[in-house]
């Protein structure tokens, strides 16, 4: 099974020599940013191209990790053939794919990928999609070659998936930032909040987070609330403070 | 060293064991409520009360962890004596507990506690406070039989200190909240955002989190954005989701 991959980003960074190292032949890797693509494809130990009109015809799996705002224009620039085309994006349903390519299919590893960072996939639920029966025992066993935890997930369900996951990494993250940023301001170390950080997880994993939740706007205590917002001199912070507690303060009581 | 308890709430239900073990003398533990008296009590093998007049005058420490709403009210009730007053609120100054009490300190072990979770106290930094000398050595020695970590730090600063820790966890965990609850309305198991939550907090022990940062707000990936904001009904969760995706734009365009 050969595979091409266009695309050389964070995610295919992480997840292409997971592939090669499961035993997955990658033939070749595109993508339009030189320095992305000879980087990966020196990783790999295979051929790169910056050329769409050079990206061989004879691969098995066309492999598309590519930001959602050019995902389907470049797919419209590919040749034409009968292999089959993936693509890892969360919001990209997999009709609007089909519609420039009749074997379709979508693996979504729900994961942060940061360039430089390893991770380990066999801890990662991938979700997959086709619109082909054999296609998808195709990704199926290609998903089972890194993770255990391979789900078949239609596109309406993968959209709110994806929506979750920001609220649940690139949020949470930037109150990490946010917090990070008070603490410099005041010359403090934002290490300090690290062990806090690590409970608030590691609580989650036993507890709802609706029962794990603590702090001044659970218990609606407008006294340190007041404080915190006087505090605030940055309106957006200050509206963000105020919106947030609401909403903590509505899921309580609506239990 | 004999210690009095006042309150029994989730922080001293955590840290009076953790005291105890250390091999701090706890003579006696009040709680307004019964049950929190009790529990706690027998927890500790020690006596309780839940009458404020009921209070032993002997004790070398009376430890208080009260909601902030009414710390200052219960101390004001306690009968004088000289002994070293300490309490663990983020946000009560120091100044302001000790027009009550002459011997005061402030003992805040930065973390997040809940009912029925053990913590490792050595991972907690303590940050301590008072206005003697000498009370401010008592509290290092007490901190220290607790955590490698203990940091004298002001008033001024210690509400900085609290209020990062709002967003780092607090508000951290009502985005878990949300993203539960946007899985759960599509039948399907918050669980699986368990490794992404993991990643994003093991991330930030290695990188700052403003360079954490993915998803689409920062990559200012309007469509994305747009159809999330299409998905969430709830008028809260749309204006939480802009003013979120505007900051994580603003905070890189910073640098």
């Amino acid at each position: 099974m050969n595979i091409i991959l266009i695309g050389a980003g964070n995610l295919m960074y992480s997840l292409a020599p997971a592939l090669q190292h499961a035993g997955v032949n990658i033939i070749q890797v595109y993508s339009r940013t030189e320095d992305h693509a000879s980087e990966l494809a020196r990783k790999l130990n295979v051929p790169f191209t910056t050329d769409l009109n050079e990206i061989e015809i004879n691969a098995d799996i066309y492999f598309f990790s590519l930001k959602d705002s050019i995902l389907l224009e470049v797919a419209k620039q590919i040749k034409p053939n009968n292999a089959l085309w993936i693509h890892t994006s969360g919001s990209i349903p997999l009709s609007s794919f089909i519609e420039t390519h009749n074997r379709a299919g979508v693996f979504y590893p729900l994961q942060t990928f940061t360039h430089g960072r390893e991770v380990n996939f066999e801890d990662i639920p991938i979700f997959i999609e086709a619109n082909k029966e054999e296609d998808l025992l195709l990704l199926k066993k290609l998903g089972c070659a890194l993770s255990p935890n391979v789900i078949e997930l239609n596109s309406e369900k993968r959209k709110w998936l994806h929506l979750a996951a920001v609220f649940a990494c690139n949020f949470t993250n930037h109150c990490y930032a946010i917090a990070a940023n008070i603490l410099e301001q005041q010359n403090l170390n934002y290490q300090y909040l690290l062990p806090l950080i690590n409970e608030t997880t590691n609580k989650i994993h036993n507890l709802h987070p609706k029962e794990a939740q603590t702090g001044p706007a659970i218990r609606y205590d407008t006294n340190v609330i007041n404080k915190h917002l006087a505090m605030l001199s940055d309106p957006n912070l200050k509206e963000l403070y105020t919106l947030l507690s609401k909403n903590i303060n509505k899921y309580s009581t609506n239990e």
